[in-house]
Formats: structure tokens, sequence, C-alpha cells
């Protein structure tokens, strides 16, 4: 079990700060395979949350689920130029179907058998548009079957030689949209939606401010004509990539030759978009609202909303467990309650742990608090002048509602606040790059630049183009201050995680 | 899409009939990978409803989710001996972690890079029992840890060669339970409370009578100490293992040296279990219940367990979608329930695809019924005298909740006197033989066989020992028909798939 270490400081050590925040949280632990995490119960169990109301925005915007093979013909990654390109360095390969024991002068084992080599090798799914196309080529043949919207939660594999939990690691959970549409308007405008439906869900159930934007054709998914990103920055100014829809043109309809027969009879290929989240997101609400005490989890997503730590000497067990059982009664289908009725444990230890696992309100309940009708609310970030206030056991459910609803909108609106504080206006090159150390965040700038402008101020200064922000204002007339020439874009660029 | 072909009766190719039961439900297709399907929208989500509830009971009953990763280090396997055996024969490896591109002789492609050759194997997870005993090594120190009880829903891979839809693929979805315990009392214990989850989740939700009973030796999971398991009866009279439950004792414990250290300071090995249930449960359900127009759903794994048809033409829409909005309205938030208002097509093609999809419950609704103030129900399988039945818009969510309470009833007692009518006691061995060939079903032996007994019946006969059902009554000085050794336990032997 988590062992009850310290947190290093943000200001300390920030890289230090975020694994020590998921440790303390009981969120990960290592595993013996190289690049792969074990989800704890306390991490996974964030994860169901976002499953479950991601679902549902996906099911009201007409989407059903489905699920195809976690192994890929290699021949298939090749099909699509771009995205064998993208992916080939970094897949996991299965050569192999079985295993076959050995005794070489006493040293036993098993290894892979080579009478079992497979005839083309399958590669782990490091993303599904190569199987799913295939498949869409057996479904789709008129109009009628149009659009198809199909998502996928499942897991993938990319073979990642610098790993950081939740953020990067070689398998990761996942959900992949992938939809099918007659008219190329008709799937970009399915792209542009999904990205609504992940910035709005950012927003309201993560208390994450995105940037909704497009990717520049650099930074582009492989195999897509336009990448759109939903961009969040961290609490040290960093920019993590939290969300992706893309459209994908026809390029792997035409790989995959799927055509579909118009209401006039003719024959097109069809045109697609994907888009996904994955456990990465877990990774950004960590380091979007954590503090120096640990974890810090937005109600929406907190798996436990709120614990109950009975307060009592043995004699006053009875009253106070009376109390404290009306109370999750109350609370029970309206709220995610937990009653923390251990014995071995001191209050302080409880709290502790508690504090540390990110639950956003804890009610304390003791002996003198039911004699005056109130539990004792410790909300896990500040709302108010108090840290500590009483909560009249009448309607305890809807005051407990609105606490909750108050640390959501405090959390939203301090991350809105730490975004604004950083994000800069660039003028010059020069004060550009040493911005860029000095204060860490989001850079404006009117960009004129080409690809090769962007690789050459990547590798300068370490940061890129996070994305051309969609609510923009326009750049006419402006000039780059970073390339000189006249600029096409407004652009923002960070360094990122 | 699925074709509009015919359904072979089951008297006709029972086996054929399965086969198109799926393809006129739209479950589920073929894949380009070697023994993997695909599950379609409808299919997955019948599995999603299995899923809901199913882990519902699982939390109900104190466990909790946690993830794994999908590879195991090829050495962890050889760790239990059983266990390797029982799973080196069927295993996809990975060897390779990067493609490269080629080029020979204008010849192109990509293939496994040599360079990237993995150090050690890794197995795409046949179970976890091994990762999971690896991780529960860093998290069990105290009694204080235990009990741990975690679950995890994942896709496994076992490379089948002979496979068949749900039953037996390649890859398939499935949930493993795995839990450590102070005591081989608590942990078989747990064994046998998840078996009673499995068997009353069969029986409630899935409408499928199984029985309850131990496996023999010969038919344990590889590693376990004794096998659990709910074995149900198809239309056919073959069995189909639907769930499995074990008790590992001290093995995985050991092979990863995961000890405890209890009240009084002493240290000792964890005891253990595991359990699983996969989307095998689909196929189960298809055979239990479907009939010559396709498929049957109970209404409880119904994903949609009410469709309703608006009857019209085109002057009579707006009166009659009036009505239909209502009822949907009335509906809503207590049963699944969904409106079928495509224009292209006739309604006798909607109802032919809501059949053969197994919608539980149809309801129509013309001008003539609105003007009465009633919908017309036609259940998928006949509930009483009459095939079609008004009923009033009135109250209508309570009848229709009442109807499909029925329809599940009626599934359920169909089932189990199916299994009765065909289960059958053994008196002698010369006439088991017979039965089998003539009378497929359950039959219950007095057994007194051994191993190699029950290795010699399954050779002569094709039947094996599908359990010892745990409400058998007792043998004691009975004679074993088949052996004629003295009988030691009842068993129900059978043809399975």
């Amino acid at each position: 079990m988590a062992e009850e270490k310290g947190i290093t400081p943000r200001a300390t050590d920030y890289s230090q700060w975020y694994l020590d925040v998921i440790d303390g949280g009981d969120l990960l632990d290592d595993s013996p395979v190289r690049g792969c995490k074990v989800l704890k119960p306390h991490g996974y169990a964030i994860w169901e949350v976002i499953q479950r109301v991601l679902d549902q925005r996906f099911k009201d915007t007409g989407h059903v689920n489905a699920y195809f093979p976690l192994f890929i013909p290699m021949s298939f990654l090749s099909k699509e130029a771009q995205h064998v390109e993208g992916f080939a360095k970094e897949c996991a390969v299965v050569t192999h179907h079985r295993l076959r024991s050995f005794d070489r002068n006493g040293e036993k084992g098993v290894e892979p058998d080579p009478e079992s080599a497979l005839e083309e090798p399958l590669i782990v799914r490091p993303t599904s548009e190569t199987i799913i196309w295939h498949m869409y080529g057996r479904w789709i043949d008129s109009w009628r079957d149009l659009p198809l919207l199909i998502n996928q939660w499942a897991n993938v594999v990319r073979w990642e030689m610098k790993t950081r939990p939740f953020l990067r690691t070689a398998e990761f959970l996942w959900q992949e949209g992938h939809t099918a549409h007659a008219t190329s308007d008709e799937a970009k405008a399915e792209a542009y939606r999904m990205l609504d439906v992940y910035a709005d869900f950012a927003k309201d159930t993560l208390a994450i401010p995105a940037i909704k934007g497009r990717k520049s054709v650099r930074e582009r998914f492989a195999g897509a004509e336009d990448t759109l990103t939903i961009e969040a920055m961290m609490q040290d100014g960093k920019a993590l990539q939290a969300g992706t829809s893309h459209f994908l043109g026809q390029n792997f309809a035409k790989a995959f030759d799927v055509t579909y027969q118009d209401k006039e009879g003719k024959r097109e290929h069809v045109w697609a978009t994907s888009w996904g989240v994955s456990t990465r997101l877990i990774g950004a609400v960590i380091m979007t609202h954590s503090d120096d005490q640990g974890l810090v989890l937005p109600p929406a997503v907190a798996p436990i909303q709120v614990v109950i730590v009975p307060v009592y000497k043995d004699a006053e067990r009875a009253v106070v467990m009376e109390a404290v059982d009306k109370i999750t009664a109350a609370l029970k289908g309206r709220v995610r309650v937990k009653v923390d009725d251990r014995d071995h444990l001191r209050n302080g230890a409880k709290y502790f742990e508690w504090e540390r696992k990110g639950v956003p309100l804890r009610l304390e309940v003791g002996p003198k608090d039911v004699a005056k009708g109130q539990a004792f609310a410790a909300p896990r970030v500040k709302i108010g002048d108090e840290k500590k206030f009483g909560i009249a056991f009448d309607g305890i459910a809807d005051k407990v509602e609105e606490v909750l609803a108050r640390i959501q909108a405090t959390l939203y609106a301090t991350a809105v606040a730490n975004r604004e504080a950083r994000t800069y206006d660039v003028d010059s090159a020069e004060a550009f790059k040493q911005a860029l150390d000095e204060k860490p965040g989001f850079y404006r700038i009117a960009w004129g630049g080409d690809d090769s402008d962007e690789d050459r101020v990547k590798e300068e200064t370490k940061a890129t183009l996070r994305c051309y922000p969609l609510d923009a204002p326009s750049v006419e007339g402006k000039t780059c201050p970073i390339t000189g020439k006249p600029a096409h874009s407004m652009a923002i660029f960070a360094r990122a995680y």
C-alpha cells in the first residue's frame, strides 16, 4: 500500500511533485513490463467516471459502440503512406502463436516455438483506422449506410521510449471514434462537433479550460487532412494536448477502397473522421488542480465526492453512527459518498489519506455536531472565507450539492485565471526566447512561418506550435514577429508535455 | 449491412442456424485477423448491458476495478507449472517493437526490425493471474491489506485453432476477478460467493437456468485447487460452461512469493481466487432463447427492450407521431426504448428487422389505435393466448414493464422446461452411449471413476464430466453404472461447446 512519504512542493521540483501526487493518491504503480503502468483502483475509478460521462455524450450525439480486433495485419498499416510513417517506429509486433519448453544442459524455460511463426506478423493496434476502414468496406455500400458513427473503448500500444505516468505510456486506455460520411462538409462538421464535445466535457467535468484549435501541418495526425485539438495549460505553464479530432478526408477510404452509391447512382469514396481521448486526461486533471498537499479532484470527476468521517469515543459511537447513517441515506443516489468507519486508524490519518486522494469534500460528524444538528464540512480547496463550516442535517443533500458545485466552479475559475496569467503576446523573436525560459506559458504569435520556420522555432526554443485557436482575432496586415513574414494565422506556441 | 437471407431452421442444421441468427441479428462480423471477430454495434450493446449489470453486482459485493498491463513477461508464465502447461500452446508472442521499410528489387513493404528484437518476449495476456500476483506482491504486506478484492474488464487472447462466434475466438472480452485473502476458508467462501453472483445474474438477467457445480480434476483451470462452474444447457441439449470461479489455494502466492504478516506477527502465504465470464455469455443467450425466426433476447439483457413503430399514411403522420412522442416520454428512463421512424422502409421490413434483432416487445401505433387510445403490443415470444394485444396509453409504462417481466419469466420457464426434459439418469454404460446420440442432454451419473475413467468416457462418447452439482443428492452406497466402482459423487456428463 502507498507509503506515507511527503509530497515535494511544486516550487522545488515540479516533475517530482507530479510523481508524488500520483503516489500519494494511490493512482498508479510501476509494472514489470517496460513502459506499462498499472492503474490502481483509485486511478481506474477516475477513468470509470470519465468513461461514463463521455459515453453518454457520445450516445447523445448519435454514436454507438463496437469492438474491433486488437491485432492489425502488418500489411494494413502500409496502405496509408503517412499512417505507417507515423506508427511503424513504435509498435509491438506479434510474430509467434505458441511457446515451447526447452531444457539445455539443465537450463530450463520456455521460448517462442519457431514452428508457430506467423506468415504475416500482427501489430498490436496503436490506433484502429486501418482495421476499421477495412471493415467499413464490408459495411458501406449505399448512401443509406451513411453516416456510420461508431466509437470504440479500447487499449492501444505505442512503444514509447520515454514515458511519464498517464501522459505517455506504452499501453494506454482510450476511446477512438471512427465515422464515415457521404460528403466532405458533413465529415468536417462531425470533426468540429466532437471537438465541442471534448471541450465541453473538459470544462464541465474536468474543470479544465481547454483552447479549441487547429493543428499545424507538422503536428497533424498521421493520415489526417486536418487535426483539431483541445490544448490545456498545466500549472507550470506547459501545454498538454488533451484530445484530438481529425478530418481524414478520403485518405483511408481510398487506401481501403471504401465507396458508396449516392442517390443518383454514382459511386464516390467515403469521407472520414476519427477522434480520441485517453487516460492522459487523468494526468491533465492532476496537473491542473492538485496542490502541495496532493491530489485535488473536481467533484464531477471524483469517484468519491464526499467522505464522511465519524468522530467519537467508544461511548458516543451509537449516537454518532445513527447520524452518519441518516446523512449517508440522504446523500445516496445524489452524490458519490463513502463512510470511513475504519477502527484501526486515527482521525488525523483518515483526513490525511482522503486529502491525498483528492476527495473534494470531507464531512466530520462528532457527538457535539450531532447535538447541534450539523456536520462539519471541510472542502479539499478553499471556497470561501472559512476552511471549515457547519452544514445542518436538515436538507443536507441540497447543501452538499451546492458546496460541490462551488468547489467545481472554484477549480475552473482558478484554472482560467492561471491560464490568463500565463498567456502572453509576442512582439519580438528575442523577447520570445528569453520569456519562454523565465515565464513558461502560452505565447500568442501572429504567425507567418512555414513548416521549416516551425521546425526552427522548435529546435531553438523547444516550443511547438500548439494550435491555431478557432476564435482568434484576424491577423490581416500584421507582420510575424518571429519570421518577419506577413502573418497568416494567430498561433499559440508553448513547451508541451 | 446485414443481408436479408433466410434463417436455417434448427431442425435442419443447428450449427448453421446459430450462424444465421448471429448474421440476422447483425451482432458480429468476420475480421481479417485469424480467429478474431468484430463485435458490431448491436452485439456490443448486449455486452454493455452485461457489463453494467455485472459491474454493479461486483461493486455491491465489495469489489473494485483496476487495470493491469496487456503484456506478460514470458518468464512469468513459467512460474506456476500447471499454468504455463495450460496456456503456452495458444498464446500470441510479441518479439519486436518496431517495423522497418524494405525495398528489395522493387518489392516494397515493412517488416519487423531485427534491431528491435526484445530481450525477453512478451505474451499477450491469456489471463492475468501471473502479472496480477506479481503486483500483489508489492501491495500486500500485512493482514490490514487483506482481503484485496479486485476485478478487471479486459481483452484477452488465446490462440484457438478452431473457433466459433462468441463461444471460442482468439481474442475475446471478459472480466477477471482476482482476490487475495488471509485464510483458506475466506478464499473458498469468496469463490462460492462469486459463483452465486454468476448464477443469479444468469437467471435474473440472461434468463438462463445454470447448474452450479464443481469441476473434476481433469477440467480444472490451470493452476487452480478447485474450479467452480455454472453449466448451462443449450436448446440442442449440449452443455456450455458459462462462467467459472476458482479457488487457487496458495499456488500463485507461492509462485510470486506473496506473504502477509498476521496479527500475531507471523508471515504466511496469501490465499487466492479468480473468476471470470466473457462475451461467450452472448452465445449462451442466443442458443438458449432464439428461435427459427432469429434472435430472441430476454428483456433484462436487451439493449433495446421496446421498439415503437409508427404506422401511418402521410396525412395521419402528425396525430400518430404526437401519440408516439407521448408514449416514448412515458417509457424513457424506465425501459430502453427506440422509435423506428425511418421513412424509406415499409412496416413489414421494420417488423422483420427488429424481430431478427431480438427486440422483446414491439409497439405499433396507427391512427385507429390512437383513436382508441391504445397501442398494439407484439411480444417477440408468445406470453399468452394472443400474439398481439392492445395496451391503453393510460399508464402505459407500468403495463409495458409488466409485459417485459412476463416475457422474461416465460423465457426462463421455457429454458428450465427444456433442461428438465433433456436431463436423464444413467443406469447402464451401454444405454448411456446410445442415449447420447439419440437424446443429447445432461446425463446424471452416480460417478465412481477416476481421472483415467473420465478420459475413457470422453474418448468413447465425446461427453465430458461437466460438473459435480452442488445440490446433488448423496450417492452413498450406490455403484457407478459406468465403471462398476463405488460411486463417490453425483456427476453430470454431456457433450459440450
